[in-house]
């Protein structure tokens, strides 16, 4: 439907990135929050065509688009607040000690953005990790103009959005080429853009093998840049014992709404239920069984998808010692997704790697431990993971000291008695994880902590006040939080 | 003198240190602080020991050596101090609102180590920047173990460090391989740890071609680890028109100073000289030449960077357009650099790569420009810095906004009228910069914020109080800043 943006336009746009760039970062942070803000706007005016048009492009439904839209105005407008707060700007001051022997320099330390993002959305959701998603949102706070590649899975959608972003970006009277919205339906442009030295950091949502062929082309680059790429995850839950036993049926309940949510479609889904023998295992089993059986599916993103979760479901029931539990009682119309729960045990499990994959869809595989010294091995075992979670009593996480901290090893967030699914956004998020859920543990894709992934520290030293930066002037004229001295403080020099 | 550790050896000390970890990790950062301290005063008790045989082994100075060490135990305990203070932590706190649709939940952030750190230290300082340096100040402080490979060319200076914080880590009950000192004296050492899976991340300071085999080692493993490595650059100074003309006596000396300070072997070292033909050169350069021949060179770190500094001085001063302008009058001894000055026009320069490259002892090029387009025109040609300075009366400030733009984006630090040798420990300093400066522009090897080089955030999602560390409990016991529901607050949640 939409042709590749050709090299020569490729080079032309990402020209006129830089030059913008050189204007935007000389932008206040009020300036940029602004214009964060009106992109904001520009989304909600779009109104019923944007969802219709995603709609029609990725099979979501409409509550579940309109609540993402609601979440991409939220990451927008609040990534916007801490934007101008400043914070993330890590400003510190030291003052000059020109009577020590050597005298001390005035030093004075913020971050300051990187230069051109490339943002490669992801396919589950559309509005919040795609155009004017978390990404871009970040990459615009931290003062660098984006160049977003539309996902071919919803590239209508992309461009209404994209719209919306030069719309707002010609009301705030933003420099031409803040924004550029590309196509490539193979990875050929991805690439090209991953290795132009006009590209300064990435932002990628999506798989493991998307994300890994980013970060390999920008570390080879010969000045190599930052990637930020979540690349999703298993999401192991582990069931402990007195928990499981006492809440049986309620944990089957939530673990079936969980592991369906949007079809199993979250980056944060659970695909791992890992539990020791037993009486409670039993009738959890049991229990999820029923509620899974009762589930009706729904078309999946898009045939894709679909297609991609039929094999790697088949793939992962097919290995042996993996029995297929249960499955949804409902016929399965096209491009649906058949929701499936297996079982294998722990010994299988480690000696599998293919079992350790995610499986992108509504599909959990339930391990079952003879004891805790297995269940502890498998924690072991696990790569990085996004979330892991714990579903415990007191009692058990008392017993179970060793495993937690196992467990926090291996993930980015880590979850009591709750669900992964629903990531909040909000600054102590962390959405992000140890390699392969995240190619940057350090970094998170949620919160407004991501805008850090777009910006470096510069520090001035022995520069007259007049020549600094506001946010690092004697009287503080932003008003912002600052390391003085070692102590943070907003008040001014003196 | 010392045998290459063993490969068997090596695993050994690796599955030591990854024991070692889980029970560091768990100590508190006053433990941690404590330990850092503990290490400071047994160097402090290593006495003349220390500097006699870093004396014999590197040829600097007795005064430069105590100097350093000096430098070395105030990173010690003023990482220590920042370690405690817990700002590093980024500590983030959302509270629950269980009444909101959907029920928000409590979520808590803060970061944790990453794990075993490998360090390979610098030659060119023993102390501060090698076994007890910047970077396992950081790393202990962070809650790591460390894993350091000794210098070949002061294993023995290492070696005693080693037994420095060897002996601290008994005295402060550390756990057994909480540090770890390991010997190679070719590359095939450094490859195997890189590629570790037990190693978690890197601290290099050294040479681009050094830094840069284990950046791409690292990022070749299944699981890629983050490297940060600090390789030099040639920091260059741009000196403005009116400071010339009006301060050329002063600039000459100073600069004669800065450039042959310690042989010129400091990573920020000014190996370039910027500026606009005109009487003001020509006098800067009369200058320059007066100071330069009266200066008595010394003997250069040891045979290797010697013999490494001949050779790429001789290869500069071959290149095609380049002209010898002084070196010192003083007879040169075996091993002694030769402090030489060249110059070349801005044409040249900008025509031959070579031209940029590092020359790591005493020299520098003096690049004439006809005028501001060349100057500017020079200043976006080159690489990342660790440092660029700008020599410059407040009206060339103001004449040349476009030129700070460019020079600001190659650098790490930003200097006014200093020079880039004298590298602060401070907070607000930032010591890396855009590659090849360093392997990560967004990180630094000096002052505390280098700790979060080694650490990761993890989130916290509905834990009850009594489970959660005790940074992010309620009432803030360890009484560090927070932000909590987005206000930096070192209150305790009522």
């Amino acid at each position: 439907m939409y042709q590749d943006t050709s090299i020569a336009m490729l080079d032309e746009l990402l020209a006129s990135s830089v030059k913008a760039y050189h204007q935007y970062k000389t932008y206040s942070l009020k300036q940029r929050a602004d214009f964060m803000r009106t992109i904001a706007k520009e989304i909600e005016a779009l109104g019923e065509e944007l969802i219709e048009t995603a709609m029609a492009e990725t099979n979501l439904p409409a509550a579940r688009l309109m609540n993402e839209r609601g979440r991409t105005i939220f990451q927008l407008n609040s990534y916007a607040e801490a934007a101008e707060k400043g914070n993330w700007l890590e400003a510190s001051i030291d003052t000059a000690l020109p009577e020590r022997t050597p005298p001390k320099p005035d030093l004075r330390k913020m971050l300051m953005p990187l230069g051109t993002v490339v943002v490669f959305g992801a396919s589950n959701f559309p509005f919040a990790y795609s155009t004017a998603g978390g990404d871009t949102a970040c990459a615009f706070a931290a003062g660098c103009p984006v160049v977003v590649k539309a996902h071919p899975a919803h590239a209508k959608t992309s461009t209404l959005v994209a719209k919306a972003i030069h719309e707002a970006a010609k009301k705030c009277n933003m420099p031409d080429g803040i924004f550029h919205h590309v196509y490539g339906a193979g990875f050929e442009t991805g690439e090209y853009l991953a290795k132009h030295p006009a590209v300064k950091a990435i932002g990628f949502t999506g798989s493991l093998s998307g994300g890994k062929a980013l970060f390999d082309w920008a570390n080879q680059r010969k000045s190599p840049i930052p990637v930020f790429a979540e690349m999703g995850s298993a999401n192991p839950v582990f069931l402990l014992p007195e928990k499981l036993i006492t809440e049986t049926e309620a944990l089957a309940k939530q673990y079936a709404g969980s592991i369906t949510l949007g079809m199993g479609q979250f980056c944060t889904n659970p695909g791992l239920l890992i539990a020791i023998d037993g009486e409670g295992l039993d009738r959890f089993v049991q229990h999820l069984r029923k509620e899974i059986k009762s589930i009706v599916p729904s078309k999946m993103l898009h045939a894709g998808i679909s297609k991609n979760y039929s094999e790697k479901l088949a793939k992962a029931l097919a290995q042996k010692g993996v029995q297929l539990l249960t499955q949804t009682e409902y016929a399965i119309g096209e491009g649906e997704g058949l929701i499936s729960i297996a079982t294998t045990t722990a010994r299988t499990f480690l000696s599998n790697p293919v079992l350790h994959q995610e499986v992108f869809g509504p599909y959990s595989l339930i391990v079952q431990c003879q004891n805790e010294a297995e269940m502890l091995e498998i924690a072991k075992s696990l790569e990085g993971q996004l979330t892991a979670t714990l579903m415990a009593s007191p009692k058990d996480i008392r017993k179970h000291q060793e495993l937690l901290d196992y467990v926090q090893e291996i993930c980015g967030r880590f979850i009591l008695n709750n669900v992964p699914t629903g990531v909040e956004v909000s600054l102590p998020m962390h959405h992000g994880g140890p390699f392969p859920a995240s190619t940057d543990s350090r970094f998170t894709s949620v919160g407004a902590d991501g805008i850090k992934r777009f910006a470096r520290p510069i520090a001035f030293q022995n520069w007259d006040d007049e020549f600094l930066p506001n946010e690092l002037k004697n009287a503080n004229p932003l008003g912002i939080w600052r390391t003085v001295n070692n102590e943070l403080t907003r008040n001014p020099i003196s």
